[in-house]
């Protein structure tokens, strides 16, 4: 338990309140927490049995410190540390690269790749860590608290984690507004919303074996016309949905038969 | 067991592949197998343990003719059947309405919402069965023959259904293009797709606990333009993911922050 890195936290918000108490949980020894919330931060260190820091320019004595702040407040967190604090400092932001951390310290990046919810307790050990260090040394140590929660461990660059979390805008943001849009659909004609829920789990499920490419079907794949003529009839005209139903619809077809719809 | 409707079935294809057995396994009696395709026909009829029906016409003696065929060819094989038939003729189609199927005969629907593939076994437990007829009489046949592979039974009507198969395109097809277009994203920046497959699996089931709408986070509900910005770098301009990615981003703050983007 011992060989565990120590931290400090800074945050109180959705990262902090999951990964806070996760890593506390696995018998990682938390020095301290600060928030600018203060509220939340006493509410949060009392769970964890740590110090409240109340203030962030005091000396922190642990092997790492990391950030679970918004992306805007990156910078100034860091700025207002101590500058003699010797060990890691790492912020677990998506789109922050390294760089944004002052080269006065050894700049670590600390991203579980996961949708946060207040109310929703994250399953870890499904949960990918993108790491980010400066040397192999720092590496391993972000790398062995990272393995306190879960076996998927990722080294990626600033470029790539940008990339990546593009990918995620898609496969997560966007993938969820068109479960919304079909919700509406229903909703509109009367149909409970859960109908759907076996196909969307099989929908995520496929891709596990295959790609998405391989994966895809319906009237677009197939170039049922038919079928996309009394979608676009039941959709109306000059309307956002219909404009969506289009351009995604010819996206689909374009790839399967090479032409525009 | 002798329960349960007789059908004859009309199909060789993804459909008839993997309902036909699965029906039969449920010990449901197959009358008879017709299909176009006479050498898979012969397969499926071979593997159902019951006899080919080499034409259409001929006089058919079942409860039931399930017609598992594509869309298109749905009236012309209901216009080649024997006149005289007295059971239930329904098809299996998600978008042809109830009155597509000729009303010489007792006319039903028995839609399986879900996406079918060669090369994976239907988990039928899970799949819901949308069923419609003209009296409470065939509705309970088309029940009973729909319970005996899962318990999710919906009785909808002809415009129901097409919404549905609507709200089913979003869902699976569009949603599953987001997937594809995440794992271009990955691709070029040489990551490996799977390091988004738990995200997805957590995006499918969080819409279990609660609505697409409460379940959507990430930039543009948080209207953080700093990383849309980023994101808009990183896509470039001009192009076909740029221009999705703008309309379902402003698509997604409107809806938060009631205003375009």
């Amino acid at each position: 338990m011992s060989d565990y890195p120590t931290v400090s936290l800074i945050g109180s918000g959705r990262v902090a309140k999951q990964l806070g108490p996760a890593l506390a949980k696995k018998g990682v020894k938390i020095a301290g927490l600060y928030g600018r919330n203060r509220v939340e931060a006493e509410k949060l260190a009392a769970r964890l049995n740590t110090s409240l820091i109340t203030d962030l320019s005091d000396p922190i004595s642990s092997d790492l410190i990391l950030i679970m702040v918004s992306d805007d407040a990156i910078p100034e967190t860091v700025n207002a540390l101590h500058p003699d604090f010797a060990g890691i400092v790492a912020h677990t932001s998506g789109s922050v690269p390294l760089q944004s951390i002052s080269d006065r310290y050894r700049r670590g990046v600390f991203y579980p790749l996961q949708s946060f919810s207040f109310d929703k307790t994250v399953v870890w050990e499904n949960v990918p860590f993108c790491l980010e260090a400066e040397n192999d040394e720092d590496l391993n140590i972000l790398g062995r608290l990272a393995e306190t929660l879960s076996q998927r461990i990722h080294i990626l660059s600033s470029e790539q984690r940008q990339s990546l979390h593009l990918a995620a805008v898609f496969a997560n943001n966007f993938a969820n507004l068109m479960f919304e849009y079909s919700e509406e659909i229903l909703e509109k004609s009367n149909i409970d919303r859960s109908i759907l829920h076996p196909l969307i789990l099989e929908t995520a499920n496929k891709i596990l074996m295959q790609t998405a490419s391989q994966a895809q079907t319906g009237p677009a794949t197939r170039g049922d016309m038919k079928t996309i003529a009394a979608h676009r009839k039941l959709l109306g005209e000059d309307n956002t949905l219909r404009s969506i139903y289009d351009t995604l619809t010819n996206e689909i077809y374009r790839r399967t038969h090479g032409k525009d719809l």
